[in-house]
């Protein structure tokens, strides 16, 4: 009921060929089609009966009292039978007790996960981060020490950066290290926001916090990063309090935490000083699964929406009665309900080919041997990171608007259980990132900052699949090609208009990245349409070709008015008269 | 505070002329500018002291018990203010009651007060709704009966329309209306999402009820009005109860009720089955303010994000340093910021604009003495009304979002109070006819359905705006041309794709509706930058010539993207493999 298990295998297999990609990085002894079918069924089965039928509730809340939080009912039960069936553990490292299994089968159970419950999702979500930060950075006493308590779940994790003054800043934050006798440190500072940063589902909950020590420098230099356990290994309490849960629009469910250091006892990860460079390697994760939280939570959206056009009777059709019998047609005939309908699925499914492929990115950078060949992905995987994680959560959150769209005002109706998802939603596009943030590392850094090497590697790809259009699609052939020369000439005319003016850059961010967002996806719905041609199931890849079609003809016309909004350049930004940003 | 009086005073005096307007129609020796202003003033301080203060408590909603709905805390006592300050009967006949001011003035308060205040707006705009309909269409004796207590505001008005089963097909509604011996009807049946349907802020309410007589025929040509008060005139309670108050996304403050008549005693207003059209006259005004919302809670919204961008400290500006004594700059310094507030500035000012010209077509329509300016004013009026309804809903949602978005992580906060205003703002989309409905009512009704005369009618207006933009904004007027050009073809494409399939209305409907959008408000912009120009303060002056420039630069190309979406016609919509549609 909640995923389309024939819809994400249908990516995995006939449209990015996965078992070429484990075969071609030499793990096809051990994974294969069926285990990754037969781990997806079980993710499934897990998500349908433990967190969908807690989701509404869930929009309830946690409740903090006496500095413990109590999650929504269900959600403790819930991850008890998560932890039990393995699942926490499902990528770690098998030294660890981890089973070992390649990225995007965690990917996977984060999508399957979500769809079914956003806000339950991020309690072993947040785990992930920690795991991998600690796996990458962590010394060898910390990782025996923690690792293998994470990787049952009988521990959670957090990650804590944001301070009250520092958000988009990491650098101004201000928490203190300092350090102590037996060469461990004494953390002091407020840390908001954190996710799943107190509740009650799990025995301890290991928090990865930013800090200064004394004599570090200003700025993101001087941050370093500390793993401070709730519970010391003692099984003292450590001297961390949540002070406070945020009331929020959505996500009710997942306790969002005040944290109040005060001379707690925190471990150094690493090197001092190396923190804001650790962190990141558990944002690039991180930034991509927000990008499937938006995809994950609007498919959940649209499966409500298309159920309720099928059923729901209201007018007649405009080329004559489809039910004559009835007092009404249902709202599915309706020309404006189709495109709300595609344009949902277009998202989704496109979303998810671009999300699968940029795991497979992943994976090559983690497995392959080929120096040259990992060189390729980590290019292409840095410069499609904050497309993934803007976009995906842009376009997941306009979804969900025309699935409640689709319901007429019953949609604005709670118990409809549908506007949930609008509000779910809304924080993708601000935590980990906003879209500003993840468009300014796009054409700063992942674009001009590696002389467009990324878009380079990606537009081979790109072009190679123009190529397989042209027999059969050659209209999409011919609009990829003129994509990927516009797309070249854009950037090259950033980066020129760059030279004289660094405020271009900004000026051009979010539109570059939103023209950059649809070229990908048109790339992806070409790949969709190869493989739906293809098809066995004749009447299935058509359907899939009949969306691609619908992709090309409605939606990628948006990027040429990006395009041209950002060619405007900087002046009709910061060459403005002050007043026309005072109320 | 709240409202920005000094950019209504400019759209109304300086971009719109009032004056000259007034004074054609003869009203200049009621109304002038010292009394438009002066009204104003005395609006906003009301809405400012009253309104404001009790927006985000008014978000934990009404209570229901024992069939009474309570309102939010202070809701009455601004209620009970608002009648002692005579609001009520603004607009409404003097010999009734009213004072008998032109219907801006009506829209001016409904604006002013919508920002401060949402929710609890909605409960004297329902009156107003309710007071036009009888004024219009109900006997002598009905208005003396009902229009003296709805202008003093003793009593509140409503609109009962939708039944479960019946929302946007009004012609599905079952409500039966039975003829009593006494020449009165007794009304049962079930009405649902009716706003302000119950509450403790007035002695009586009246209900304006559509309901079918015995051998009315189907659909909607056998749908008769009525009005049914909850208290009869011996005092005596009429048989209808509120049987539940909705749980919603956003408007917490306005009881959205589930009316249940009995054997309600009714009367009828007019004649029997022509309650659609006795409605629509209420519903066009509605659908007005409705637009009208969209942009007076975005302007909410804007004020919050404009004052936090120029106090919160985060990261350096791309150019270097601007407060180097400070850890860092302002957030209005980053390029994607200004985007984001100047959208909102476009949008909402945009739309102010449209908004008050409407409002201008609505008093040449009741004033006017001269016939063939009459007829053309109702063309444009007719041709417009979807357009702001539909346009200004989904970009004040947008302008909203951007709200949001400029306080990063703390807009999801529900403390910050700005994301009240995305989801109080998220009902507009939906009631008084959804987006799709508007489309419909634009392509279907307003433009094929009398061959192009109300957009011709607004297009003269355009080509003079183009005219008067030669000397300063030469790029405007060729824009501008351009567009006239564009939109009178792709409307005639429209029509002759229609003559072979009426599907191709809905599948270009909801584009051209944004389209025309997109086009509409490029016109005011101009007359906008115009304005600005010849402004006697030349640097507020010079701000909306620079956001007129920003809209050309970086809006008006959304109007191709619309363009290309609909001119790809009906197929990628209707032809479509089923499964697409199935989750």
């Amino acid at each position: 009921m909640s995923s389309p298990l024939n819809d994400i295998q249908f990516i995995l297999h006939d449209v990015l060929d996965y078992r070429s990609h484990y075969a071609a990085l030499g793990l096809d002894n051990t994974v294969d089609r069926d285990l990754l079918n037969m781990i997806m069924d079980e993710a499934h089965k897990f998500a349908s009966s433990e967190l969908q039928p807690i989701n509404a509730a869930g929009d309830a809340g946690c409740t903090l009292q006496d500095g413990q939080v109590t999650t929504p009912p269900g959600f403790k039960e819930a991850y008890r039978k998560y932890i039990e069936g393995g699942w926490a553990g499902l990528c770690g490292e098998p030294r660890f007790g981890g089973q070992g299994m390649p990225e995007t089968f965690g990917f996977l159970l984060e999508e399957i996960c979500c769809t079914a419950n956003m806000a339950w999702t991020m309690y072993p979500g947040l785990s992930r981060g920690c795991i991998a930060a600690l796996a990458e950075h962590g010394s060898e006493e910390q990782k025996a020490r923690f690792l293998p308590k994470l990787l049952t779940g009988e521990w959670t994790g957090t990650m804590c950066l944001t301070e009250p003054h520092a958000g988009s800043d990491v650098g101004l934050a201000r928490t203190r290290a300092e350090t102590a006798a037996d060469g461990s440190y004494r953390i002091s500072g407020t840390k908001i926001f954190i996710s799943a940063g107190e509740h009650d589902m799990s025995d301890n909950i290991v928090h990865l916090v930013l800090a200064r020590t004394p004599d570090a420098p200003a700025g993101t230099r001087g941050i370093s990063m500390f793993v401070v356990p709730k519970f010391n290994d003692d099984g003292s309490r450590n001297a961390l309090a949540c002070g406070n849960i945020e009331e929020k629009m959505g996500i009710h469910g997942n306790a969002t935490c005040e944290l109040v250091f005060d001379q707690a006892v925190g471990h150094l990860v690493g090197e001092e000083n190396k923190g804001m460079r650790y962190m990141f390697t558990m944002m690039n994760a991180a930034r991509l699964a927000v990008g499937l939280q938006g995809i994950s939570v609007a498919q959940a959206a649209f499966n409500r929406a298309s159920e309720y056009a099928g059923e729901r009777l209201q007018m007649r059709s405009l080329s004559g009665p489809k039910l004559p019998d009835q007092p009404a047609d249902p709202i599915l005939c309706h020309p404006d309900v189709r495109r709300l309908l595609l344009t949902q699925r277009a998202i989704i499914e496109g979303g998810r080919a671009l999300v699968y492929y940029v795991a497979q990115l992943v994976e090559i950078t983690s497995h392959t041997t080929d120096e040259q060949q990992q060189q390729q992905a980590q290019l292409q995987l840095d410069f499609l990171t904050p497309i993934a994680k803007a976009l995906l959560t842009e376009l997941g959150f306009e979804s969900a608007n025309h699935a409640v769209q689709v319901f007429g005002g019953h949609g604005f109706i709670r118990e409809t259980g549908v506007e949930q998802f609008v509000r779910d939603l809304r924080i993708t596009l601000l935590y980990e990132g906003t879209t500003g943030i993840q468009a300014l590392d796009l054409v700063g850094r992942k674009m001009l900052g590696n002389q467009g090497a990324g878009l380079q590697a990606f537009g081979q790809m790109m072009l190679a699949v123009a190529d397989e259009c042209d027999a059969d699609f050659a209209e999409f052939a011919g609009t990829l090609r003129q994509l990927h020369q516009d797309w070249g000439e854009i950037s090259m005319n950033i980066g020129a208009k760059a030279m004289q003016d660094p405020e271009e850059v900004g000026a051009a961010s979010v539109d570059y990245l939103f023209y950059s967002g649809y070229a990908v996806l048109a790339v992806f719905w070409a790949k969709i349409a190869l493989a739906g041609a293809r098809h066995d199931n004749a009447e299935y890849g058509s359907s899939k070709v009949d969306i691609a079609r619908f992709y090309f003809a409605r939606m990628l016309p948006r990027a040429e008015a990006h395009r041209q909004a950002l060619e405007s350049g900087a002046a009709n930004l910061m060459q403005v008269n002050g007043l026309a940003f005072s109320a």
